[in-house]
């Protein structure tokens, strides 16, 4: 099961909105079948593991981590594929919490007369599968926090230069991040600061990550990298009730996609924002800041897992700061984070953080 | 070798302005005599070792972590003691700068026919003694500053609330640090904000670190906790030349030592601070902020090694930064420090980083 958590992970980034399953295939304890959710998300990790195991898979086990399918879609259910190939055993950590499945695969496993044995590992296939499964019941998807910055909580000197404060091999592991994810959110400010383009380069990824700006008013550069390359990696822009039509307009003929979002107190609502991503199929979304949209989605809770780049250099208090203002006057007001681990990458220290 | 370092290590903080030196003394390849600078400075690791030794120390080898002292203090010379012991060897990483032996001690163990072998994990010497050897060289102490701040680098919240930021075990990690340096220092602003004991709690040590204030005009409550033990625990503060004379003779009243030093554009200079804190014999010095004072010390080119403790909690734009001003306008412009460590204490961020 540890292997198909493995293999499930490659998927992550190129598979939304459907989940990124891993499947593992054991005759005689030798591995006879290795599968994981393709790029775009079909086929399924099961056929896909059955198809490499051919005959064998008559009598075998089946590491699956998640249930299998058991509605017709756009491929057959794999419940099905799995008893056609003859499998005589299913493992998987629980039911898929998509109401077209939720039991029914297992169901349908039991009732040709395959063993199914549930619970395995179930607590590290909820955490793999977190987009998913939180899309599935909250409708949003899970969000990571990305902050590159200074000793000092720094992104950028106070005249904005900002290049480079962590070193090469950091900005490396933020590419690897960006392609385990289905979208890269930035802030308006952000994207009118750092033109940057958000893909993922030099990894060798299937499908890039949707970049997604947050800009209440649509007000964007349209001389930006984002801007011109909109037509080949999809662009979608987070805007509110009042953004201008001709800018609409204009957005739309480059190629953006226009996500309309809710206001609260006349900022764009976080929660609204995320639902609406929710909506068009994203499962992970990777936020890299600024500051202001930082803080907009820690006030509001909306933070799943927080990752820190810290640089050996002090900027000092007139620096830009990594996290806007959040209003917190007393520390029991703050939310924690509790520490998955740290490690020194390239000589910036890598810290990630769970919410609890 | 390694084993006499980590020997050394234990009298760190304890023995200034004596240098932390470890022995051991090797007999046939078994361990006959281990020794470490005592409490106070004195006696030597030399003797403490030759003595646990006794007749053993004929014709054995002696590690030492710095060349032994050839002249007559307060003690009798220790090369004289390895050499009446009949040491047949002695190694050690490299002469000691000190004017009063620089090499003197090599000479006098030759002279008397004691094989003496140096270069041996020279460069893990030179930073555990950097404290005593920086202060013969340059007059001024080592300096480590920590700082515990939120995940985006901030100190305490916009309405001062900063207990706790970081966990228990991190809080007794700093007291660990605390131990191992001759003198904890702080700003006015701290000393005024937090009322500190500066105290190490919990630990055994048989020597408080000497606590530092750095307050230009010695407008600082009388009524803290540092006024009411300065008789207990020394006290100093270091002002500038205009401080009020009935204040300083009150806080001389109550114990406190004053240390006289110069502005530089109308603040306290840092290189004047150390220096006036080395005269005083002071080898390690450990700042504990706040805000104003890391940066005027990071500014001036000062810090010699950062240890950070982050939490997991962001704090925002409001609360306290971690490090103050320091008119940077361009990355190049701000120090760079190498990582040396990360690790997870009790559930925040340990990372610690030497200046390049």
């Amino acid at each position: 099961m540890a292997l198909a958590l493995m293999l499930g992970r490659r998927g992550q980034g190129q598979c939304w909105p459907n989940p990124a399953v891993g499947c593992v295939i054991v005759k005689d304890g030798r591995i006879v079948g290795r599968g994981w959710t393709a790029p775009g998300g079909r086929p399924h990790a099961e056929p896909l593991a059955l198809a490499q195991a051919g005959a064998a898979a008559k009598g075998a086990t089946a590491y699956v981590t998640l249930e299998p399918c058991a509605h017709h879609g756009q491929t057959p259910p794999c419940a099905e594929a799995l008893i056609n190939a003859g499998v005589a055993h299913v493992v998987a950590p629980f039911a898929d919490n998509d109401p077209r499945v939720s039991g029914k695969g297992f169901e349908m496993l039991r009732a040709a007369g395959v063993e199914v044995t549930t619970g395995v590992l179930s607590k590290q296939a909820a955490q793999e599968l977190d987009g998913f499964l939180r899309r599935n019941e909250q409708g949003r998807p899970r969000v990571t926090l990305k902050l590159a910055s200074s000793f000092d909580g720094r992104i950028a000197t106070a005249t904005g230069h900002s290049q480079w404060i962590t070193g090469a091999q950091a900005r490396r592991a933020v590419h690897g991040l960006r392609a385990k994810h289905d979208a890269v959110m930035i802030g308006a400010g952000t994207a009118r600061a750092d033109d940057p383009m958000l893909t993922v380069r030099d990894m060798g990824v299937s499908r890039q990550p949707v970049r997604v700006v947050v800009s209440r008013r649509l007000d964007l550069p349209m001389m930006s990298k984002l801007a011109m390359t909109a037509k080949e990696v999809p662009l979608w822009l987070c805007h509110g009730p009042h953004a201008d039509a001709a800018l609409s307009e204009t957005w739309e003929g480059i190629g953006a996609t226009l996500v309309p979002c809710q206001l609260t107190g006349g900022h764009l609502d976080m929660a609204s924002v995320l639902q609406a991503l929710g909506d068009l199929g994203l499962t992970r979304v990777f936020c890299e800041g600024g500051g202001a949209l930082a803080a907009s989605l820690l006030s509001a809770g909306l933070v799943d897992e927080l990752v820190g780049f810290t640089a050996g250099l002090a900027i000092g208090a007139e620096g830009l700061p990594a996290i806007g203002a959040m209003g917190i006057a007393r520390l029991e007001e703050a939310a924690r984070f509790t520490l998955i681990e740290t490690r020194d990458v390239g000589g910036d220290v890598m810290h990630r953080w769970e919410r609890r």
